[in-house]
């Protein structure tokens, strides 16, 4: 329907963790390097104007906003592979057979709009970034690194929710102390 | 989850209509006049400041631009019954037992809280009526006159749609005089 639906029914309920793979920031990006995915939203042609992609960033930026807002707290991580090691990794999916199911000849035709998605993701990243909601640039030609760097930022952003077990207040104690002599009495 | 969340899984596909009653309107109304249901919805204490319902009207008037944006026409209406009409009405749940399923005691109870629902309907009405998003405060003592006002409201909409069927393009047309052709050849 709209841009964001479907991530929107996917967000986890309250205490949990979700983990969106490519998610909303799609549509700044496919369908911006390919004019024929955007025409296919279907979105009325009197609103398709220049001001679609400024538009698309500030709707962003509102909805995670609103998601702070009620207790949602939001890290965004773009794993930044060369061209270089993307080659590799594509020429290593053709050439080891227990890799095959992993190559998409999609994947590898995307590679002649490299540098329109680099403007792309450019341009996404520097009108989304905000304080409540911060991109995290990581190189990620080596998996190690880019791994440290997403659990570090992941590890920091529980720490500052400051969690801790609910305080017990009087009257649980004394049903604690009720159970306790109970369980000791008989074994 | 959010507090639009049940109503952004809710709605309507494109070119469809939906209707929402009450929908996250709700969210500046009944938890601001009964602060124990605000405490419900479990927002991390240090995001409920008194900030929250500017800051709930904002997200309402963000996230209507952007199903705007999206070619979603919104409408809405806020049904105006007078406290005596009301009155009335509950009395006449009480009295006529065809009637009898439609009254909640609750629903009465809360007539005790009319000027703070007054209240809280004012400054949602004046915060979140927008260009794009309008409101119609529609007198409704008498249910034909509201009928007339909402049913006017909605026809205005749709005719500032334009919608017109689909045009026909040259390679139909050959399609149709071929198919037309056949039709009359045979019976």
């Amino acid at each position: 329907m709209t841009i964001s639906w479907r991530c929107m029914k996917a967000l986890p309920n309250r205490g949990n963790i979700g983990i969106f793979n490519r998610s909303y920031y799609e549509e700044m990006l496919v369908v911006r390097v390919h004019p024929k995915y955007l025409a296919k939203q279907k979105v009325p042609p009197q609103l398709m104007t220049k001001k679609i992609w400024k538009e698309r960033a500030e709707d962003i930026r509102n909805v995670e906003q609103y998601l702070t807002r009620n207790g949602v707290v939001i890290r965004k991580f773009f794993l930044n592979v060369s061209k270089k090691e993307q080659q590799r990794r594509f020429l290593e999916r053709i050439d080891n057979p227990l890799k095959n199911w992993k190559f998409s000849s999609n994947d590898a035709a995307e590679r002649d709009y490299w540098d329109d998605y680099m403007e792309a993701y450019e341009e996404m990243i520097r009108t989304t970034a905000t304080s409540y909601a911060p991109w995290y640039v990581v190189p990620a030609d080596n998996k190690w690194f880019t791994r440290v760097v997403v659990a570090g930022a992941v590890i920091e952003a529980l720490a500052d929710l400051n969690l801790a077990y609910p305080k017990v207040d009087k009257s649980k104690q004394a049903d604690l102390a009720v159970a306790r002599k109970k369980l000791v009495g008989k074994v």
